[in-house]
């Protein structure tokens, strides 16, 4: 049986993790509808030609004329703009890999989910920015999400062994999200607050964009993460943990309540993820390296420093607090760590600017996906007004 | 729905762990009809009356007045001998525990097999001295056999999440087993020749008996769970791993053709890889220690030495060898460990002692279970005529 699949978000590491697979997979296991792209029409035109897609679609409009030009005698349809994105997503496919980074890919991925099918969701924002109507949506529309995150990945794996019976959750005692601790997971205080941007993207394990690397500096990605695992499995938050695990090798795991800890390891390499996502419920070959234990030799568990690490705290408050506040963690996030790479705040000042943040707006209702996406542009002003502050001060 | 069930080795350390799950366990989940022991009358006569068993059995047929005058006023029946004992396990129940050890628990637990249901399987003897028997004597019954050893238990939670597909094992790439290392792993060569009974008893992780202690030692333990796990899972012997772990806190991994690798962990209780295959496909309570792996902090990986340890070179010759070779290793292992906890054998002569006795007896075909039961016997006369030449020479 043929799998149909779109990818939004192609050109990205996770889409171009995707496309590898594909290109890699037995002939007449997959068949590509359509490819997304922001605007590297170069890469995009490849793609559509090497896999054969029927529709390539850039999102900037400008690049519309590139892109036909790329694509001149394949046959492939090519499409741009916002409104081409999203009547590609909504194009009926049984599989969608919704991988467009940021706020950005939230419009996309609620139509692909719209259609209903199998969504593998490597954009995390969307669950973090708008649990509630991504939930919704894939719910009325019977659509099954697939996380890509490798930490959520891991988790999914682990939650097939939870056995059946009346409530097949009800014997999960705890979730617990490694995290590879970051670049300063060995710093004193001081040395934090003088960690300059080169320093803080050099990440000791993944390589990853400057935003997620940023995030794992600060460990706000593992903030994010938990409120992702909250929405995306049965559980709640105070039963999700995070462990720090320097060498990223155990990815995920769950505790059963007759003691059993189940875990998914690997070596960090996204490809297997994708490949999970893209196989489920069956498992597909993919060429990465395998793990050898032998070779590592051991693995280090910590719990995480509250102290130095405000950001999970943060995360588990704005959880609990309801209503738009893990929107305003996200986007006044996004606009701290914006603001540290272009040198205007200190590193330290990212999670305060955030603290400060969702202090000020609260936890307002968020209705519908305007409501949120105000919210979100309201949460990045109130955080560069916040940042202006401290750096008048 | 209340689960029937039977516990063949009642009074054992695994029969006394599925006694107290059972006794901690929500009234009618369970209903217990069949305890059989060897000859712990008192425990035996206390267990069944804590769980209101129907029949009590004992195997020595001299513990009978014993056991009747225990039962006394209980209306729970009383039986006694080997023929009381396969009537026992012939009862229709929905769920048999097999914790009978050695070779002795065979007939026991191909009655219980005979008539279909779950059947437990604590007791590896039986796969490894007559698998095919067992497994086709399963086949023919329509049972289920789950694994309790903890690495096969752990092996089994990892297929889990095996996924679906036209042939589910195709992704499996690898079983892993893990090992202790036992108390002989960083002993060099000459201090292994002087180690006494005492010193090779003394587990570091795990409380066992003598005889799986010193199996553990010699890694002996880790060659009959290789052939225990090839003959459970559809695996070949090349694709069965073994990974030296002392903190014995990962107890098994499976890795799949995607990269991923899931594992299951735990504290070293053998009472959650009993409650696991007590509520199959369900999961249970069980109140067992939970794993703390910021505690623990450090998980260390080692190949096994197959100069020091030649156990496991020994077990995947027996395997590839065939026939009766597999009976033969595990009837001569059996005798040298008695000799050498006699004192009548040096600690690394007990792997001589069962190499001589596969070359010497090879891999006669066994039909039936008379033909293997005599060829247990051979072989432990061989094993101990070997013995015999060794201390002479």
């Amino acid at each position: 049986m043929i799998r149909t699949l779109s990818i939004l978000g192609s050109t990205g590491s996770v889409g171009r993790s995707t496309v590898a697979l594909l290109d890699d997979a037995p002939a007449g296991a997959f068949q590509v509808e359509a490819l997304v792209a922001n605007r590297d029409v170069a890469r995009l035109a490849a793609q559509a030609r090497q896999l054969n897609a029927r529709l390539a679609v850039v999102a900037d409009p400008a690049c519309y004329g590139a892109l036909r030009d790329a694509l001149a005698g394949s046959g492939i349809e090519a499409a741009a703009g916002p409104d081409a994105v999203i009547a590609a997503a909504a194009r009926p496919v049984d599989w969608t890999m919704a991988a467009i980074v940021g706020a950005a890919g939230l419009p996309a991925t609620l139509a692909a989910l719209s259609r209903g099918g199998v969504l593998a969701l490597a954009n995390k924002e969307s669950l973090v920015c708008a649990g509630d109507i991504v939930l919704a949506t894939a719910r009325a529309a019977g659509a099954t999400l697939l996380p890509v995150d490798s930490e959520h990945n891991a988790i999914f794996q682990a939650l097939e062994a939870r056995g059946g019976g009346a409530d097949p959750y009800a014997a999960v005692e705890k979730i617990v999200l490694t995290a590879s601790g970051g670049p300063c997971r060995t710093m004193s205080m001081a040395e934090m607050a003088a960690v300059t941007p080169e320093a803080a993207v050099r990440h000791p394990v993944w390589s990853m964009g400057a935003k997620i690397s940023i995030d794992s500096a600060t460990m706000m990605n593992k903030g994010l993460e938990l409120i992702e695992a909250v929405r995306l499995f049965p559980v709640p938050e105070q039963r999700v943990e995070v462990l720090v695990h320097p060498q990223s090798t155990v990815h995920g795991l769950v505790q059963y309540a007759d003691g059993s800890v189940v875990a998914q390891l690997g070596t960090p390499d996204m490809r297997t993820p994708i490949a999970h996502a893209l196989a489920w419920p069956a498992r597909m070959a993919a060429s990465v390296p395998r793990l050898d234990l032998v070779a590592l030799a051991r693995l280090d568990f910590f719990a995480p420093d509250a102290v130095r690490f405000p950001a999970l705290r943060l995360a588990r408050e704005a959880l609990r607090a309801g209503g738009g506040a893990t929107t305003i963690l996200n986007a006044a996030n996004e606009a701290a760590v914006g603001l540290f790479l272009d040198r205007r705040l200190g590193f330290l000042d990212i999670a305060a600017v955030v603290e400060e943040t969702l202090t000020r707006l609260g936890a307002p209702a968020v209705a519908d996906l305007s409501a949120i996406l105000a919210l979100d542009g309201a949460a990045r002003i109130e955080a560069a007004r916040i940042a202006a502050e401290r750096a008048a001060a």
